[in-house]
């Protein structure tokens, strides 16, 4: 959608709200006088390849959606879409509605992981209960260990911070990926220390360099073991639409839980973050309270969305899904993608062809890792500094094993070339004066 | 604003995003270009009293907000609407930002005292650290008790199901308040069974039937034995902003966190829920892991917001409520509140009218609890699913001490005396009808 088009449509969405508000709003019924279950039936299976046209959508707008009201439509069409997305990525068919399994948005990966790790919590808290071990829940809470590689995001050790559990940090390989013999030798350490493994986090594509956890060797682990697997793929989640990334996610049939952040990079607004469950009867369980002014007659009957967050109230998250997904077809989402990470490969090229810099981690998707070669730390961290000082480009930095390096990541889906170019410009300049200034101290 | 001008400033909206996509995007640096702090010498200390015009807002945010673009923009205005609010309320001053205190958007009143046990967990934890008690962080997790009376919503149940803490349900008194006599005998009992207690909530506008604790006996309880003291007026909160609501809030000077939902009843949409700490540290102690690349060269100078909740990713509901603070000035929103309490009251009129009917709780704002006299429980369950499967109006019922009461909730604002007496015909009619049925029955 250009931005003509988007002044139209823009406007035509406030008179459809004014006209609401104005015309339409008494006539409607204070609770929808639709039957759970009823837009299964309105709504197909899958996302279009194809985009659709915006007034298709907002036809289904008027005839789908109001007659739903916020509920059930707000909690059906979440499940409706949530499984759209899950066929997009091919995830299993557990993860499917209509079985335990199924999605839910959340607002960002870290409430996913959070929510994962409780979950998981309580599953392990019943099991142990089930088979008798000495000690009440809140005491058992006290041995209970997490695990996730030492790339893992920050969001990892905090869920286990509020969540009352250890975190076990393990040591990621030489190209920062968590092994599974590494996280095999965590627990067995951990275990012969009286304490109990409970839940994994693996993250594919981590945040300081895009890295993967092996699921195909954690996964038989934790199968073995009988602990939860969640899988974080806030970034890179996106990218696995298309069949040459999908690769990433071999192995996702061990996880109980996944999530990835369509507000990152499928062109969906803050906040939605995408999250499914193979049975989400754990994390009902660990959150359920039931007092009378929350009961209603079709409990049971399609997902109580309550009890899968932190927060009781909900938005209508999923409508973002659906005019995305619709507006620009699966292949319009592919293209998306593809786009970027080939923009990040145009800027790896550039560094190649430059002695002067050396990429520090494989570029698979649209972040590229790199730094001043044979020259310290320092002067790369001042390099960073100087380049956000300057103010024409913005960049984050990280640091794996010792080694600090730059961070040039594609987020934007109005980036092109030019950007990338001009991006470069402004690195290769400061680089050589930084180096000139440097070069006789080093 | 009526909804001619709700479609004329829509759709300068509209042009307004459509023209920085097009125009504008490429002129803003990456990063904003102002020192942290900036924003607080170009906005008022205190929201106006009277409505503000629109077109002032625009200029506004043109020359205010765009300049500081998402940050620090998006910290500093919330800072500052949560001073003005806070103002609003005439909470102590130490909930005003400057000092240890200020406010923070927390999604809802659900996950704000999540996060006050969190924080209050984590202080009561290196209180215990050190002053030497035995035991882990994580074994004394398992003494820690917390109360809140048997009115509080389920919320407060789930935070320490969540938190992995004892909830203590308080038994509240005839008019369903909880007292400082009930909490104390409460701890005392738990003391004497080696627990810890370490945290109340205080509901003022409890869920079931608006009913308020009685801080001023339940403050110097927890003053007494250092225990924080988190107070949930997630409903009623709003009214505070009427002088003639205010007193409802003394004793707010005992607590540690407060929370109301401008969502809920400040004509600030969904989702916005105000969130005050008076000593702020607590919550970022419990919360704050620190990776390299989360750190900035700012901090200090400004809240880190992350460290205050439970998502790290954050959105810029400060917008919704400083448009909603000028467009309507404090005047206009007392007068929404106070339209609404009259409503309440007029309704409370037809019931004591009709002598079929019996009031069963002090009507205080907008929300009228009655039931039927002397008719049983089911009878009165009866009426409630007769009134809902009419479908012309929508309830819920709730139930206090095995008596179950009907729920008149004056919730939208655009319900006028008319609707009132619409539902007062619809609800005589189906009594009426219902009470004929059983007259030999009963």
């Amino acid at each position: 959608m250009d931005a003509e088009e988007f002044r139209r449509r823009g406007k035509e969405m406030i008179d459809y709200v004014a006209d609401y508000l104005e015309k339409d709003i008494r006539k409607y019924p204070p609770l929808a006088k639709v039957e759970p279950g009823y837009l299964k039936k309105l709504i197909p299976e899958e996302a279009p390849g194809e985009p659709e046209s915006y007034d298709d959508l907002m036809k289904d707008v008027s005839n789908v959606i109001m007659p739903g009201a916020a509920s059930p439509a707000c909690t059906e069409l979440e499940v409706i879409m949530m499984d759209w997305l899950a066929k997009m990525l091919k995830l299993p068919d557990k993860f499917i509605s209509g079985g335990k399994g199924g999605g839910v948005i959340q607002g960002t990966a870290s409430e996913a992981t959070f929510v994962a790790l409780l979950a998981a919590r309580n599953k392990m808290l019943a099991f142990l209960k089930e088979n008798h071990k000495t000690g009440e829940d809140k005491e058992l809470i006290g041995k209970l260990v997490a695990y996730c590689s030492d790339q893992a995001h920050s969001s990892v050790e905090r869920a286990c911070l509020l969540g009352a559990v250890r975190c076990h940090q393990v040591v990621s390989d030489d190209v920062d990926e968590m092994r599974g013999e590494a996280l095999e030798a965590a627990m067995k350490e951990d275990k012969e220390n009286g304490l109990i493994p409970f839940f994994v986090v693996a993250t594919l594509g981590t945040t300081p360099c895009c890295s993967y956890d092996q699921l195909l060797e954690i996964g038989p682990v934790c199968q073995a073991e009988e602990i939860w697997l969640h899988i974080d793929a806030a970034y890179a989640g996106s990218a696995f639409i298309c069949p040459e990334f999908r690769p990433y996610l071999d192995g996702i049939e061990f996880a109980d839980s996944f999530n990835f952040n369509p507000h990152k990079w499928l062109l969906v607004n803050f906040d939605c973050s995408a999250m499914w469950f193979k049975d989400s009867g754990h994390v009902v369980n660990a959150f359920n309270v039931d007092p009378l002014y929350l009961r209603h007659e079709h409990e049971g009957k399609v997902p109580d969305y309550r009890h899968w967050h932190i927060p009781l109230g909900r938005r209508f998250r999923s409508l973002k899904l659906w005019f995305v997904m619709r507006l620009y077809g699966i292949k319009g989402l592919q293209q998306h993608i593809r786009k970027h990470v080939s923009l990040a490969k145009q800027f790896e090229e550039m560094l190649k062809s430059d002695a002067r810099f050396v990429i520090t981690h494989k570029v698979t998707l649209g972040l590229v890792c790199f730094r001043l070669k044979d020259k310290s730390n320092d002067i790369n961290a001042e390099l960073l500094k100087r380049i956000n000082a300057d103010g024409r480009i913005h960049m984050v930095p990280s640091n794996s094993k010792g080694v600090y390096f730059l961070r040039f990541a594609l987020c934007s889906s109005r980036t092109e070339l030019p950007d990338i170019e001009f991006a470069w410009s402004v690195i290769t300049e400061l680089a050589t004066n930084l180096l000139d200034e440097n070069k006789n101290y080093e």
